[in-house]
């Protein structure tokens, strides 16, 4: 089994100390569940009661969590027992507390005043009622936006993350097939997703498949204007083009993948489509390699779509790797123009060429490693329109 | 189908005026997924990026999600389009900025100074960032915590509820029935959890199955003393105790069970939980009934535990209904001693007598909806440890 070693643990926490220092910060409060699995091993879907890890500059890390989930941390992370702290159970949901007043009064006797604390504050499981919790337990202290601090330490994977990310792409490749398999005129919208999601948490017989961040996504025909649209017993009908994106996930890393299945025969405006967006992600994948600027990938993008008169307002990828719901991506670099990021090796990326056009949709996505001289991808799926029946 | 009629949707936001009437509200600012499907109808995959909805004491409410989410609201929810604004992708995932930024702006020009403001401070996606955004674009306003607002009117559902309650609960049935039958020695946890979700998704051919808010949870043998730890491919063996807790879901309404399947033979300490379970929930389910407070479901709890010289420092059950990712409870009624409510024809609780033992753990749940006269069970599974094999 691949294992994380201590070794790398202790790289990550200098990489994230290193930028801990240079925003001039005493400590770190770490809640997002990625970061948390990232730095110290922690894995259990316990994100939706607070949860915090406390980074000094240097010191101990402690973790705060609720009692019943204490043990699981103890059981996942490298933490030794001590050094994780369950609050008491009475302070779930209520109205007018919040575990961080608790908390946040620990944090106050290794804080002296005048102590400048990043938070996270842009995570999903760090709420405004947390925020407050903690400014008033903590007077006299600045809390401080990380912005992201952990979540630019993981942009650039180690070996291990990236041969992790290698049996994720299994699960994501038996997910897929499931999905080209099932899809067929009659079926229900629900039936294709209930094997997909059993595809991806099967994997295969090497590699098992863990949840995904996001469900399959299935959006078909004319309501394939619209991402995000989660699956409904409607059923699937002559002509229609689905479009599939879903992950396979091994040990939280993400592989997502998104194609689109034609149901009988393509309008001439979505074979259209089809051609500048291969052509595109064809441009894409040549201009991507250490070194090179994500605005030039941006740009690569725009001109291909320019030649075919298209236009694509959102942006085309971001960093993947670990990831809990409600996202598979990673928060920081964002594929569009004017992004500052320059590529660097073992760099992560979901390139996703969506195109949702009036009354149809159109997607084909790819993630890819960037090498020294350009881009392994982790699955090999024909990139274009995959037709299906006459 | 089931319809949630222009008059429910109107009863609700009624019940929330009045709410926000006694709470000095002049406007409430609705982020959680599930009031947003509560209140507008609107549902997608579009909760990881900033979206909220302004309720405004009187006059029209309008939403603000992401552009690319904007079809999709005017798809799903009733609210007309020209109510439906979309924040430039631009704004997604910038550092130093935030939609809200602009999202704020347009707020202020609705909400003169002075304003009263309801902010859902606890719930899972609306973040400190996005908080202090609008608190910079709302200069003399005051945002208060709206302390769950819209989630306790949610507590009692309508008869239309209840009816998609007892579909959702044939998903829960059709996974119960698949996490027994493949439950066995030399099985890896997560062709279970596999098999689970396809039966949770496939749902049955007259009900299609929504996605759960939480994954399936399959806690075995020693590490089921813990609970929310999700499944690896660890095979399991002779004499496990798997505890299998999941929901089934239809269009977001949520019908949680859990139960315990023994491969072999339970151990005396197990029987033993096993029948201090069976007689405090026994005892509880005589208990409930509209005009019941809920202190006192707590107390016929607490005292059976009590005769068997066990004890339970979680809560016994919460409230459900509809649910997101990552959580199916509504952060409202906690069954535990010294919560105030007092129980009400249609609330709906999952009662889940989880036990986390050193080395074992046991549970047995059902959902349940209050009667005038006592209480409704949603799914029928015996309510004792479920043995297998020899």
């Amino acid at each position: 089994m691949i294992e994380i070693t201590a070794e790398e643990y202790a790289r990550r926490l200098a990489a994230v100390r290193t930028r801990m220092t240079e925003a001039g910060l005493d400590a770190l409060l770490v809640s997002d569940p990625a970061n948390l699995y990232y730095l110290i091993g922690y894995n259990a879907w316990s994100f939706y009661t607070p949860q915090v890890l406390f980074v000094p500059a240097s010191g101990e890390l402690v973790f705060h969590t609720r009692a019943m989930d204490a043990p699981g941390a103890t059981r996942t992370s490298w933490l030794p027992a001590e050094h994780i702290l369950g609050y008491p159970e009475s302070l779930v949901h209520r109205p007018t507390e919040h575990p961080f007043d608790v908390v946040g009064d620990q944090l106050a006797e290794q804080l002296p005043k005048g102590s400048v604390i990043g938070i996270e504050a842009d995570a999903h499981f760090f709420s405004p009622k947390a925020y407050l919790a903690l400014q008033r337990a903590l007077p006299g202290r600045e809390l401080v936006d990380s912005q992201e601090l952990v979540n630019w330490v993981r942009v650039v994977k180690s070996d291990t993350e990236i041969a992790l990310m290698r049996l994720a792409a299994r699960a994501t490749t038996a997910a897929m097939t499931a999905a080209i398999d099932s899809i067929d005129v009659g079926v229900r919208q629900n039936d294709v997703a209930a094997r997909i999601s059993q595809a991806q948490i099967t994997g295969t017989d090497e590699v098992w498949g863990d949840y995904p961040a996001i469900v399959p996504m299935l959006p078909t025909g004319a309501a394939a204007d619209t991402p995000h649209l989660t699956w409904t017993a409607q059923r699937f009908v002559d002509d229609d083009a689905v479009v599939v994106e879903l992950a396979g996930a091994h040990r939280r890393y993400h592989v997502p993948l998104a194609r689109t299945i034609m149901l009988g025969t393509p309008s001439d405006e979505l074979r259209r489509t089809e051609a500048a967006v291969a052509e595109g992600l064809a441009d894409v994948l040549d201009t991507i390699a250490d070194g090179v600027p994500v605005d030039t990938v941006a740009q690569a993008w725009t001109a291909a779509l320019n030649r075919h008169r298209l236009s694509k307002e959102s942006r085309l990828g971001y960093s993947v790797g670990i990831g809990y719901p409600p996202d598979w991506g990673e928060r920081t670099v964002s594929i569009r123009s004017g992004d500052p990021t320059v590529l660097r090796t073992n760099m992560t990326f979901h390139i996703i060429c969506g195109m949702w056009m009036t009354g149809y949709g159109y997607e084909v996505s790819e993630t890819v490693r960037v090498t020294g001289t350009g881009v392994e991808c982790f699955t090999e799926f024909p990139r274009q329109l995959l037709t299906k029946g006459t």
